[in-house]
């Protein structure tokens, strides 16, 4: 039994990611394929580098993609960054903390991690205390962490770091396009991220930048013969212990020597570059506004129903809300509900918070209003079916007021202005 | 300046790969996202499996894909089936096979390698007697290898191996879908490849099928904590060097418990499907056929125009052709002449044959008389521009012929009647 060709189910993302791409997006990747050398591919390679300069606020040379999830491109970073042995400082925060440190373990790193709540983030001067207990060579900083919805401050960590010496990486997947991000003003050396959260496109390719301290340190690893013959010994030599995750054989393919390496996921840089041009076409302050005030819509449709919201509100990431399921309602069920009868789905939870939140998300292509009051009139009326007391209407109204506002005084609530 | 839509050049695709993509599998990358836990996309992961388990020839329930480039298949089922310190016998007829060493090398195997002249397989009985010598636990063979075109014999080794107590794994990315493959009758433990040669498809995705042993084996291997803590010494415990390529997770993310590893490149995840679906809906016999046709008449076609074809032409791939540059005729303004004026592209070559071959490939989509014939008359035309003395027509014609002959007798060349 052979089956049909793809036929996705009509579905509103309103998850933590994946979520629906925007149409140009899935359009771009139907482009017909060309050669990994031809001219017209290098100018793509070459206009995207420079898409994505403008993505995260750069003028980083090294700014390209690594053929992955956006758990490849962190691997990459790590793996690339962090010699065995070296010291890494994770602060963790939620579910994607565990992750850095453990990718951060397989490298052979010493790795320390520092803690806090669910819910909260790390101020400025935690983070500095621990980098000078542990004197790590790389602190590891998530900045949005879906799985608690927590946004960490990362203005003032660059400067901390540079001070002390310290390699400055973070994890924006789940942040970058909804959340300010400000590469070279924040002092990061490398960042990765991935398409499928506020950039609008499907997870597959991971866009990552690198400053020039961190080219000037993956390009002084050793290559696998040098690196054992300095070291006698293969276990103690210093190169990256993966060939496809190894940024300086990267850095060589994406840089102007195009040196080989692997065969480029042409389809996914053609998704990748639509992301990025979508983003700066409608202007990356805008596309910021435009998810402050759908989540802002969001968080106040969602409290107007009478719900609780997890987590240190102040410092919530724009694109997700962490929801508390109400007493009586089984999670689980009206998450079901929700897909089959009204085509939405929105996401369960992790550890801590496992069966006591929804995570909801307004992100990407659906960082807008039809998608946030859709979901607010679903939401109400599952809610009300799973016998919970919920007034009607109320959180749509409650949202649509959140938009009018906006689009009344777009000034006023412009976080372009914060930058 | 924020560059137009993607819009690439019309190209005819005719080198070692990537080559240009089934028009439905660009279609399929087009359809909506859906999340990772829909009933949608568990039903559609689980439709590619036994898609490829129909492409490869396998019973294996551990059959899926990896997110990553071809090279990144490779990585992981090395990565997860070789612990620090094992050995593994790489036996290299051409560039990949450097590539399987230096792979398991940065997997800090101990890794033997045994090479002969490009251009040349190695008889089974050479292989046995390495075995025996270097006692691996793993042989890493390529399968077809570009860089050369040949297609090294599988059917015998993986008795060898069995007898030897090795495990078999090999790269299949070139020469899967276009050449015969037989997983389980083989003998083969592991076999990964990619979906941008003869599937068909971009290249992003990594096709892997694992044998009982080989789960085995790498649901054997421990935990990251578990590893450090039985070993004492992070640089000598026996945890996979990868989070994003540790097959026991991706397992237990394709396996019946679906735990969370990575997002699903979703998009991707369409393509292979959709590249699989298009293989088996036309039968896979027929095309093995079609591909051994195409490059049967390539072959002769080249020939007829008094060109030299490099290598055992017995031991030949079907679907790519190493083709000598005549005597004065400039290989890169050849070929470049052919992209330019003609929309084709023909690849150049590596290592040993950088500036003697052009390589002709006839694979997936373009395993098809028209890119044949249409190959062929520009080729004869660049070669009359660059001063070579080419019969007229007698290349087309050469490969008309080929293509009439295999109309009139399909069986009389069907290669499934050799499995």
């Amino acid at each position: 039994m052979i089956p049909g060709p793809i036929d996705p189910p009509a579905r509103l993302l309103m998850g933590p990611g994946p979520i629906s791409a925007y149409p140009s997006v899935l359009r771009a990747m139907s482009a017909p394929l060309v050669g990994q050398y031809d001219p017209f591919m290098t100018a793509a390679m070459a206009e995207t580098q420079e898409l994505y300069r403008g993505v995260w606020n750069t003028r980083n040379e090294a700014t390209l993609l690594v053929d992955g999830t956006s758990r490849g491109g962190i691997e990459a970073a790590i793996l690339s960054l962090v010699r065995p042995g070296d010291r890494v400082l994770v602060p963790v925060f939620g579910r994607f903390g565990h992750l850095l440190a453990e990718i951060a373990e397989r490298a052979l790193a010493e790795v320390h991690t520092i803690e806090t709540d669910w819910g909260q983030v790390f101020p400025a001067s935690v983070i500095e205390e621990a980098i000078v207990r542990v004197k790590p060579t790389l602190l590891a900083l998530v900045q949005g962490d879906t799985s608690t919805t927590m946004n960490q401050p990362l203005e003032d960590i660059g400067e901390i770091c540079r001070r002390h010496g310290v390699l400055f990486y973070t994890d924006a997947t789940a942040s970058l396009g909804g959340n300010a991000f400000d590469a070279d003003a924040w002092g990061l050396d490398a960042a990765t991220a991935g398409l499928q959260k506020c950039l609008g496109g499907p997870s597959g390719s991971s866009p990552i930048t690198l400053s020039p301290r961190a080219v000037e340190v993956i390009q002084s690893r050793k290559k696998v013969e040098a690196g054992i013959r300095e070291a006698g010994d293969a276990s103690a030599a210093d190169f990256v212990r993966s060939n496809y995750f190894d940024l300086g054989q990267i850095l060589d393919y994406w840089g102007p020597r195009r040196l080989n390496h692997h065969t480029e996921a042409t389809s996914m840089l053609y998704a990748a570059r639509e992301c990025a041009r979508v983003m700066l076409l409608e202007g990356r302050d805008a596309v910021l506004e435009r998810h402050a005030v759908a989540g802002a819509a969001m968080l106040a449709g969602v409290q107007a129903l009478g719900l609780g919201v997890f987590g240190d509100v102040a410092h919530k990431m724009t694109n997700v809300v962490a929801v508390e399921i109400p007493e009586g309602v089984p999670g689980d069920a009206a998450r079901t509900a929700l897909l089959e009868d009204f085509g939405i789905e929105i996401g369960t939870s992790f550890g801590p918070l496992h069966g006591r939140v929804w995570r909801i998300g307004t992100m990407g292509y659906n960082a807008r209003k039809d998608a946030v009051l859709t979901t607010l009139a679903a939401l109400e009326s599952v809610l009300r079916r799973f016998g919970a007391s919920v007034p009607a209407g109320g959180g749509v109204e409650a949202a649509a007021d959140v938009f009018r506002a906006a689009a009344a005084s777009p000034a006023a609530s412009d976080p372009a202005g914060a930058l």
